[in-house]
């Protein structure tokens, strides 16, 4: 049977602990701050404004895009879809500059490397260390997961090479399907689906700052093609919001 | 490949808002109340202080079980766990009882039906009318059931026909590959399971109250017969919610 496709709401995790403090955070584990979960509340208000009603939700095995997508569901009356669960829409990997400091890393090793491993397309932080216990072979998140396939590190292109199979396996399929599907995952696993749909070019896709808690709307065609998409709320407040996300690696 | 079966968790959620009115609820969509969300956290901690590890969570499609479980879920840090919401593990459908006061319905039908209606194993309550807009078919969160599953009304019989299809074919595998299962859902789906279980027999199963927030551990043989079963926590503060359960259709 042929359905119109389902329309794609893509929506970044809202602040977290460690985007207050400043940090390198990667696959940590950390917690929505208190204005990251007013985010979250303010993007489930404008997915209802706008009418929309997710069918079936993705987000990553990290708490603080669960817990966005969870503040979401519960502002639209919607906890009962469908939601799955995957590592293949976690953050960039950052290797072992998780947990630094990003004014310090900046100090140490200057403005321009530091863009370099956050801006470039294919240029990887240092790994984890071997044995390093923040490696995701011991956290108990990952058993599922085939080893070869956890990475100690990651650039953007890595990172767009293990979201896109999730994309054409699961998400595709039920946009195909017609039903309607949220996304909430982290500024880097969202630039993999946006570069992809709208075919961004390598050497501009890690400028486009996606700003947090924003509903990004996507309709699209039979093919999945997208016919446009759309930032859903007040456009000073989005402006804000994406200009806020940019300045993170500005020296202090 | 052989395993040891994973243990069984189960979790009747915390109290509602309709438990403080005193009011039938069976599909109704009711949110806990203060006292149920503190319920649902104590239940986490429990599970934690066991040092059970869930890997897979079934509840319902109602949003009081669907908090229960998100509450615990975060009091354990396993927000990250696969999580599967099905009709099949809602509560007893309660026919035109739902939204009727417990004590009202007393004093008109009397003591006597309204028990048979709660407390007997194959009387279902009045259904609703054809039309009502109450009807599970007018709710999308139903709208991927088919039609002629939908009920109008259920006796506890009803229920447990519809649960344990649910078990056989989702519950019951996870169980057999050594996963760990956490069911959080309502006292009549949770009746049809232990039932199963236990070889509670129909005369006597009405009369088992499974108490709020408690979390009741089976561990299972190679066949999932219970080698055993037993409350997580205080057993004083167990038997005083168990007792609280069963006083709720006396006069007030």
């Amino acid at each position: 049977m042929k359905h119109v496709p389902g329309k794609l709401i893509l929506v970044r995790h809202g602040q977290s602990t460690w985007n207050v403090e400043n940090l390198f955070t990667g696959w940590t584990d950390v917690d929505l701050s208190a204005q990251g979960r007013a985010e979250a509340a303010a993007a489930g208000r404008e997915i209802v404004r706008e009418r929309l009603a997710p069918d079936i939700a993705f987000t990553s095995v990290l708490t603080r895009a669960i817990r966005t997508l969870w503040i979401a569901l519960d502002e639209m009356q919607r906890m009962w879809i469908e939601v799955e669960r995957t590592w293949r829409l976690n953050e960039r990997h950052y290797g072992a500059l998780q947990g630094l400091d990003k004014a310090q890393t900046v100090a140490q090793h200057g403005e321009a490397q530091v863009k370099i491993w956050r801006r470039s397309y294919d240029i990887a932080p240092p790994p984890l260390p071997a044995e390093d216990p923040r490696l995701p072979r011991f956290d108990p998140r990952y058993a599922g997961v085939e080893a070869g396939l956890l990475p100690a590190t990651e650039s953007l292109k890595d990172t767009l090479a293990r979201v896109l199979p999730f994309w054409h396996a699961r998400i595709a399929p039920e946009l195909r399907s017609g039903r309607n599907v949220l996304v909430v995952a982290h500024g880097n696993s969202l630039r993999a689906m946006v570069k992809m749909l709208d075919n961004v070019p390598e050497s501009e896709i890690a400028e486009l700052n996606i700003p947090t808690g924003v509903p990004l709307l996507y309709e699209l065609d039979d093919t999945l093609k997208p016919l446009g998409h759309r930032y859903l709320g007040d456009p000073a407040a989005i402006a804000a919001a994406a200009e806020a996300v940019r300045r993170q690696t500005e020296k202090k």
